[in-house]
């Protein structure tokens, strides 16, 4: 068709170069690729004869290309690509096999199973990504286990922490998405029931005995699980890989929201290794990465709502639109979390820390970050009133170590040695030993 | 690029063949037409030589096009399309009208007032649709004003209605949804800021007096709103858009969600022009418009959400991600738009009445579906308690004419005649009037 | 305060009932067990001398309660109910344990341990729900294993299936929630942390080695799981626990889509047990559970979507208003799962199957509910084409027996019984198998 | 009922304080008002006896208060409050008025027209609370008009821009929702159809013409609109009143996003009035106004899209679930709208700036945050090259002011003044003339 396609990814950056595996190519090869295993699967169970599979596999290997767009335009009159489809391929294969094409199947079993299958092996790439995430932050958090850096809550320097806890933490979010993305992925199930999931079809041309092998011989081909029934509407495996693709770009979300406040022009502790430019304003270190990552951030949670609508409105034996809303949307997602992930591997990768601005910082308060453990340690010796007093005094600019030097010469106590009192690397509590046990190698993740 | 295009509509088949005005080639041209209005405006307010607009115009349309692909591809590490946009278009133009491209501009003027003025054409196409699933509506409810139907209240019938009544109500939400699309339209505005949306650099380029004027010649060019302020960070302008696609999809999603029950197979009552076939079970004439309609209603008010927290996230003087999350979410939001209405104008102008089935459903209550008629009626004359056994009675199957009948024997009154009494034709109430005043003929929609 | 409570219930029915768990009083009764539940941390691990916990537990139940809206007005000034809630606390215990309350603790660290234990207990009980409505399901699913009935899709029928298999659908659906809920129950982690995540007051205050074993100590005593380390800004498990609230929801959701549907006046399958009545019309019969059950199946999913967000946007060691979304949403959530399943539960429980209603659906099409049939059993016989015309003919109300023996009669063919052959119930496949697999007894859920 | 209330606002602190006009109570009161409305409209368009209203109405006030707890309770088996609440109506009132009491009219009426009079009674305070935001605005905008501050851009210095002109960009976003919310409530209508929207009770009860002129009269007591016919399933005015209140909390939500990023301990040019403290550590000012802002910015999208979906899925003459899904969403809606915008009055009102933090940060580039000026001004006399050259060498700390003087003096011109041109001062553009035009008085703001 003469028609340009809608997207080529100019409108969302974050993807480019990583989505490939979603493309609506990917999704008519696999398309067809349903349909050449539901012939294989024939041939399993003994139905279709022998070497049925690979000529109609060889048929279309040899034959004219599907256009994806035409196929789109000839889909809308019908509301899915795969009536037209059966026709196309039809038309492909020599008419001694063609009858075994899309044979007793409905539309949603082809178009379920390919969206399962594009989606296995695009989660599978996340999946990966995510790992080379956290290897990266592993190595990152082991490396800045020690850096001293102000904590921050609700905007505001609170206690002390450290560039490494703070990795540590983006890693447990990581490594969690991962395993989650995981076993949403190995729980994706083939799709094989026939006009209204009874199987009927199938036992009329099958027989009972090998109706009942055909959906996990139609599995085992795609490499996908074997479902209990099929799923036309019951479609948690579609709800929770969406949730786990969301988690998944959480999960790098909250890295590039720190990494982007923490790059702030004033803040400066966090750099991405290649900050992306501007022409007019080379000082400019735009946090690009973390920008496109949060880009991402944003969109998904509503995607992911959209597919839950679509489940608990899933009615009758195959929806009214809710089923339709499912594709566009789960793909969305997987782009996303391609992308995002990806972004989120070169972001942790090459990563700078600034030692200078992480200790300046940390000065910032003219030492009041410590003043929770002033509290704790000095108000039982010189009372939390005199406490209070130093620390309002300070806040007003007094020097910090000379006002509990005077203090604890007041009360005649010597057993506090104020440098090290007011040494925020002295209250990072368990930071180091969060660090460790976080990055500790690890035999099995699969928990 | 080799890589192919992500989208052509395969999974979208409610946009497909209504998504032109929004692909990526659209907003790549609209790019460049941003870039062009920014010369010509410098033109228009006496800074650059005349004739500059015109040679850069032609220098363009000479040249090798840009390849939307990949122009996204180079857009990655910057973030946004314009930054390599800018250096493509240099490199097309003579030296010297070179200095003049994109000249003291920033990313976000080009960008945003290229998607406003992609969201302009297509939401005006929107809009002419919505008039014409109005008059088609318009037509259909004067047709049907005086066809009686079961009215239906949590899936059960409740008291007579009528075809054209529900038909009129469809109307008010399209136009509705015209009046606030068309404001939401003519309101959105170009975008000249400069930046950090205070005009300085082009102050700097043209001096205050011609900066001051550049911004509505800038409008002006591109024929949208001149902005009381640049609204790098202000964005009503694309959340009040966006809720107006949405009330638009909406508006058509309730047309759809009541064809698609009413020509469920034991109701009957209404059939699409021409249903979607399958090639299996030729009995099926599935609702083919409504449930791709449907599929966009189901996903359109989460993209508007996303609109919304972008709009209350535009942090600083340009966002770390909210904006570059609007671009993708507001085409999609068009997309289904376009997409939705096409289908409803379709729908609209095919939707066939049977009237056998709207008479059969009226009856399946046996005429209780005047029970409340009996209440009101009977219940002064026969008292309330009589009324309640008459329906218990009928409800369990026994002839209510014969029911009425004798209560009214037993009071002896003569003033009430059964038969019209239990004719659901004189049970519409002023549905006649309601449909007569929403169609009727009107000066000016625009209220 | 004078002020009255925003919400008893008035405009949610659907958890008027269940929402006791997630009042606001079981919320401060959370905070304050949280509270309690630190200070006898603080003695298990030894620090705080033995019967410190008993003590200020003592004390709190002896004291004035604490009111709930009183205190959540104090609560605005810092923006969380810890902080005044602390001071009461105090003011209620003796002076000598008095300084172990929410030592070293911060807000966050109670607010989350409360927030997750109110969510564990509320999700014990949707859970057990859940397991309820699949025992009603399996008794149901068995019972009309073999009731034939019209399969429908995109509202059209398409061929037979059972309402057993139907059922055991739905199962499926409730049993992997409750799977899934009960997995993110069993994760929930206590939070403790300290100001920014680091325990370094509890190291101040307990030692080192006193602190690492405080988090489990606390853990064990409000029985949640131990966290790997404090989570103040890694929030899947909040995440995890809502989309398993929404999966929880979905699964019940597409039951009361069923039923809505299955109950309309035209189609009568099914009936809830005790429909809602109407004064003014007896005679209808309003799914009354499922209009409830799809009020929440329609929010839940935007509600899972603002938790992710939060997520995402979960900056510095604790963020600047992503936190403070999750509670009332969180809350929100939790309402509808435990409102929703309850209704579920009774709604399956008294759900009520009308076999002349199915039977007489069935026959809606003349037969042609078995056209896929005909072309798979008479296509190889008589030829696609006749098989065509037959069902054309029939569409048009020829009878489809007759037209069946005729065109077996010309080719001569007596190997076909027309009567088995148009029977429904010899074309459902493998329903009854699949509901037998699905409803058999099974060892262990927990896969 | 023994129940506790669900909810007093302790999950909700942005709220609390000021949802006293969406309480349950508030919404029950509304319900009353709504039944006594219509008793007074049938006695203005003559049917009802002179006084009626007034004797319902005497007798109401006279009655024991319903209580809204025990009225939810009593919803449940019916799926609305009105049910229940027309019982205890009847109950209360004298026997020679009770007829009159919901007389044809069904519960959607009431609920629509009660759930409309509070939304237009609290939009009118959030739209009064957003002129007093807008006014603190003008006077904060127009006292810091000059104030030259960094400009940012993705998270780093870009260019100078000034304290007023953020503020004043803030304004129009809040003058915008304000005008947007007074439309969409100015056009919310009051609700009266009957069972299924036809009046036709209203015509059998008080004959058609005083039927035709009773909606109009129940709108004039209630001070709502008269809606052109019935809308139970033409949901319009719910969503654009939820869109507009989306808007509102938008509006200060973007106030928010920049006061929070502005008051970060690094940064520090703005303080809210009042922050919230914490005890431990006192040096902390949180904006806690801000924190609770964005606690409601990032959950109104969400709630505004299921509205948009109930909308969409109206089905039928009143759909089985959407309807009831709107309540407590828009009631939600309403209320983080009144608690974000009053926070949002105070915020503006007490927010200082810190003049030093201001200058002090705009050095934070050693200049560079002139360099696009420098580019422009220099680029035509050094070249682009050295103009790059010396930010370069700035960029690693150089004095950039001696190396412009050095370039400068190196081509020989003397007609640059080099302590003007790194002014920022001088480079704030239209900055001024913008804050002036959107502070300026206005006439008449409906536009």
């Amino acid at each position: 068709m003469s028609e340009s396609p809608v997207d080529v990814g100019l409108l969302t950056p974050v993807a480019v170069g990583n989505d490939e595996p979603v493309t609506d190519a990917a999704f008519l090869a696999a398309l067809v690729h349903a349909e050449v295993a539901l012939v294989r699967a024939y041939e399993i169970v003994g139905t279709a004869p022998a070497g049925t599979g690979d000529a109609v596999q060889r048929a279309l290997i040899g034959a004219a290309p599907i256009d994806p767009a035409a196929l789109a335009e000839a889909s809308v009159a019908g509301g899915n690509p795969v009536i037209p489809l059966v026709s196309e391929l039809k038309d492909r294969v020599p008419e001694d096999v063609r009858p075994w094409v899309h044979r007793g199947a409905t539309s949603q079993d082809i178009l379920d199973s390919a969206l399962v299958f594009v989606a296995r092996d695009a989660s599978d790439l996340v999946a990966g990504t995510l790992r080379e995430v956290a290897e990266a932050l592993e190595d990152f958090a082991r490396a800045h286990r020690d850096d001293v850096a102000a904590g921050r809550t609700l905007t505001q320097h609170a206690v002390p922490t450290t560039v490494g806890l703070r990795a540590a933490n983006w890693l447990r979010g990581v490594r969690r998405a991962e395993q989650r993305l995981d076993a949403a992925t190995r729980a994706l199930p083939a799709q094989l029931g026939g006009a209204a999931g009874t199987l009927a079809s199938f036992v009329e041309i099958a027989g009972r005995d090998a109706a009942s092998r055909l959906t996990a011989a139609y599995a085992e081909v795609l490499q996908l699980a074997t479902p209990e029934a099929p799923w036309h509407t019951t479609r948690w495996p579609v709800t929770e890989l969406g949730d786990a693709l969301v988690q998944a770009v959480d999960a790098v979300g909250v890295i590039a929201a720190d990494v982007a406040t923490l790059s702030r022009t004033e803040i400066g502790e966090l750099a991405e290794g290649s900050g992306g430019g501007s022409s007019a304003m080379p000082q400019k270190r735009n946090p690009a990465a973390s920008v496109l990552i949060r880009s991402a951030a944003l969109r998904a949670p509503q995607l992911g709502a959209t597919l839950h609508l679509a489940a608990a409105l899933a009615v009758d034996e195959r929806p009214d639109g809710a089923w339709h809303a499912e594709w566009p949307t789960l793909r969305e997602l997987l782009r996303l979390a391609l992308g995002a992930t990806a972004h989120g591997a070169s972001l942790v990768r090459g990563l700078r820390v600034d030692p200078e601005a992480v200790a300046r910082n940390l000065t910032a308060t003219g030492g009041l970050i410590l003043a929770e453990r002033l509290s704790i340690v000095l108000g039982p010796i010189v009372g939390p009133k005199r406490v209070s007093g130093i620390v309002r005094a300070a806040g007003k600019g007094e020097d910090l170590d000379a006002l509990v030097e005077e203090a604890l010469v007041e009360v005649g106590t010597s057993s506090v040695d104020v440098g090290p009192l007011l040494d925020p690397a002295n209250y990072t509590g368990l930071a180091g030993d969060l660090v460790d046990r976080i990055t500790a190698p690890r035999e099995n993740e699969d928990t």
